[in-house]
C-alpha cells in the first residue's frame, strides 16, 4: 500500500494544519509527536506503555542500527518492525545528522561520508545508495534522503554547498530507493538560517515530487526565532498536499510554534534523555523531581494527566526512585514525559479541528 | 487482621508442605518466592508486570529505606505500602544483614550496631529497639527480628556468641514491638554451618513464640550441602504450624531443595541482578544472552514461557539492547526471570498438592 497524506483541515486562525497520514502499518493522525527509538527501542519505555499512551509512529535511527545490531541481523529477523516487534509505523532517519556529527571521526566527499564507528572505530563508508539500501532492508514506512546537516553558525558559502550536494544526493536516493510502494522517501531542505538557501533547497527538494518533505538542519543551537522564521518562509513554498516533518524538535513551546507555522510532524530525544535525568515536563513548565521541596510532596507530577505514572505515584517516590538510581525513576519519568507531549499534539490537534488556535 | 498460617498438606514423599499465610495485604500461597525490593522497587520492573506475573509478596530492605528516602518520609506518606503505592504484602527485613556486611563501616555491641551509611558516609545507630520501631513506621505485614549475621567461615565460639546474642537481641525486638496485630514479627536462627549451634538457636528462637521462624546466615559462601543439611537439622524443630523463611535464597536448584526439605519462604535478588548483567533462567540452565550463538537467534528465551518477554520477543532482539545498554533490556530479562522463579514456585505447590514430589 502506498504511502498517502490527507490534509483534513487548515486553521483560519494560523497556518496549522490537520492531517492523516496513511502507511502500511497504520494511520497517523497530524500533527504527530513521534518518540525517538534510537536503538530499536524508546529508552526506558516498554512498547505496551507506547502503545497504551497512544504513540502513534516512532523514529529509529539507521547510523546506529547499521552499526548494531547490524544490518544483516534485521535483515534475517525480516526487517526492522519484526526484529523488535513494533506493530505501528516507524520512521527512520538516514543517518546523515548522526555521521556529520561525528566532527573529526568523517570525512566527506561528494561520493558519501567515511567515517569510524563511535563504538569500536572500525571505519565505514555511507553514500546516498548505501543509506538507502539500508533503510529498504529496515522496511520502515518513512525513510528519510542521505543529505548534509551543516552545523550552526556555519558560512552562507559552506551553507549553499551543502544544499548543493544534499540535492544531488536527493537525486541518487529517489534512483535507487527500491520500494517506493510501501516505503515514503523524504527529501530535507537545508540551508542553515538563511532564507534564500531555505528557497532554492525547498525548491529543489521539491522538484523531486516525494511523498513528505522534512526541514533539516535546524534546532542545531541557532535561536529559536531564527528557526521559526525559517519555518515561515518554507510554508508557501513546501506543498500543500505533503506532510512536512520538522526534524529533532520536540519541546512544548517549539511544537506548538511550529504546528502555528505549518508542521505536521516531530520528533525529538529530549522528552526521554530529560526524564531519565529526573526532569519531567508540566504544563507549569519543567519539573526537576530531585529537588528538596518534593521529597514530601505526594501528590502526583501533574493532577490531570493520565499517564500510568500519575496515575499511580507521587512525587516523592520518583524523587526517592531518581536520588536511589533506580531503572523504575527512568521508566516513570519517561512514560510521563512522553505522554505529556502525545497529550500536547492530542490537544493542538483538537485545537485545529475546533479553529481554536 | 493478624497474621495466620494454615498448613494445606504435607508431601507423602518428602518434607515438602503446601501452606497459605494471611495477612492484612492478602494471601500467600505457599512455598513462596518473595522478589527483592530493596529500595521500594523490585529493579527494573513495574508494579503492574510484577502483579500480572503473578508476585504475592515482596521484600524491601529496612537498612535502605532508612538511609533513603528515610523514614521520616514514609512516616508521612503513611507507610511503606502507601509511598510506593505497592497493594500486596511485603516483608522487611531487619537490616541486621546489611549493617553486618559492612564490615569497616560498623562496630557492634551488645547494645546495638553502630554504623556508617554505604552513601554518604554519616552516622547511625541500630538496636533492636530502633529497627522495630522503623518496621513499625513501615508497616510492613511481616517484619524481621535484629539479629548477628556471621560471615562464613566463622569458628564456634564466635557463632555461638552470635546466637547468644540473637536470641538477646530478639527477646528486645519482641517486647518493643507495637502492632503484632497487624504485623507479624519472624525470628531469625543462627548458628552458622554448626549442627548444635542451630538447634539451640532453634530453640531460643521458638521459646519466644513467634508467627514466623526464619533461617539467616546460609547462602553466605558456604558448600549448599552444609545448606541443606542444616535444613534438615532445624526440619523436626521448628513448629509445624508455623512458616518457615530461608533468607536471601533463591536459584532454582535451591529452591527446589529447600522445599523439598520444608521451607515455606524465600527471597533473593540473584533473578534479578542476574537479568540486568544479561543472564536469563531456562529450564535447560543458565543462557547468557550476550554470547555471540544468539545474534541471529529469533526464538524467545523459552518457548514455553508466559512472560510478557517470551510472548512478545526474539533472543536476538533482547540481546541487541543488552549489547546495546538499552535500559528495555534490564527490563525485559528482569520480567523473564522472576517469573521464571514464580511459575517454579506455581509448578512446586501444585508438584506438592498432587504428591509429585
Amino acid at each position: 500500500m502506498a504511502i498517502k497524506f490527507e490534509l483534513i483541515k487548515k486553521s483560519n486562525k494560523s497556518n496549522a494544519r490537520r492531517g492523516r497520514l496513511y502507511t502500511p502499518h497504520g494511520v497517523i493522525e497530524t500533527p504527530v509527536f513521534m518518540p525517538v527509538g534510537t536503538q530499536a527501542t524508546v529508552k526506558a519505555i516498554m512498547h505496551r506503555d507506547l502503545y497504551e499512551m497512544g504513540t502513534q509512529i516512532i523514529l529509529a535511527n539507521t547510523y546506529h542500527l547499521y552499526l548494531r545490531p547490524g544490518i544483516d541481523v534485521i535483515k534475517e529477523a525480516g526487517g526492522l518492525h519484526r526484529f523488535m516487534n513494533w506493530q505501528k509505523p516507524i520512521l527512520t532517519d538516514s543517518g546523515g545528522f548522526q555521521v556529520f556529527s561525528l566532527g573529526k571521526l568523517r570525512t566527506i566527499t561528494d561520493d558519501g561520508v567515511e567515517f569510524r564507528s563511535h563504538i569500536d572505530g572500525s571505519r565505514h563508508f555511507f553514500t546516498p545508495e548505501k543509506v538507502i539500501e539500508i533503510q529498504n532492508i529496515l522496511g520502515s514506512d518513512i525513510i528519510m534522503a542521505f543529505d548534509e546537516c551543516v552545523p550552526y553558525p556555519v558560512d552562507h558559502e559552506y551553507a549553499k554547498w551543502a544544499v548543493e550536494r544534499t540535492a544531488r544526493w536527493l537525486k541518487r536516493c529517489k534512483a535507487h530507493h527500491k520500494n517506493t510502494e510501501n516505503q515514503a522517501l523524504f527529501g530535507i531542505v537545508q540551508g542553515s538560517t538563511y532564507k534564500d538557501l531555505r528557497i532554492e533547497s525547498a525548491k529543489r527538494t521539491i522538484e523531486e515530487d516525494l511523498p513528505g518533505y522534512a526541514i533539516g538542519g535546524l534546532s542545531v543551537g541557532e535561536p529559536k526565532e531564527l528557526m521559526y522564521e525559517m519555518i515561515e518562509v518554507l510554508h508557501p513554498i513546501l506543498p500543500e498536499d505533503k506532510p512536512r516533518y520538522l526534524m529533532g524538535v520536540g519541546t512544548p513551546d517549539c511544537l506548538y510554534e511550529s504546528v502555528i507555522r505549518g508542521v505536521d510532524m516531530f520528533d525529538c530525544v529530549f522528552a526521554t534523555r530529560t526524564a531519565r535525568n529526573g526532569t519531567v515536563f508540566t504544563k507549569e513548565g519543567r519539573m526537576i523531581i530531585k529537588n528538596a521541596q518534593y521529597a514530601k510532596d505526594f501528590r502526583p507530577i501533574e493532577e490531570d494527566c493520565d499517564c500510568y505514572t500519575c496515575q499511580n505515584f507521587t512525587r516523592a517516590y520518583l524523587r526517592h526512585l531518581i536520588k536511589a538510581e533506580e531503572i523504575l525513576g527512568a521508566i516513570l519519568l519517561s512514560i510521563h514525559n512522553v505522554r505529556f507531549l502525545l497529550r500536547f499534539m492530542e490537544k493542538l490537534r483538537k485545537d485545529i479541528e475546533e479553529d481554536r488556535i
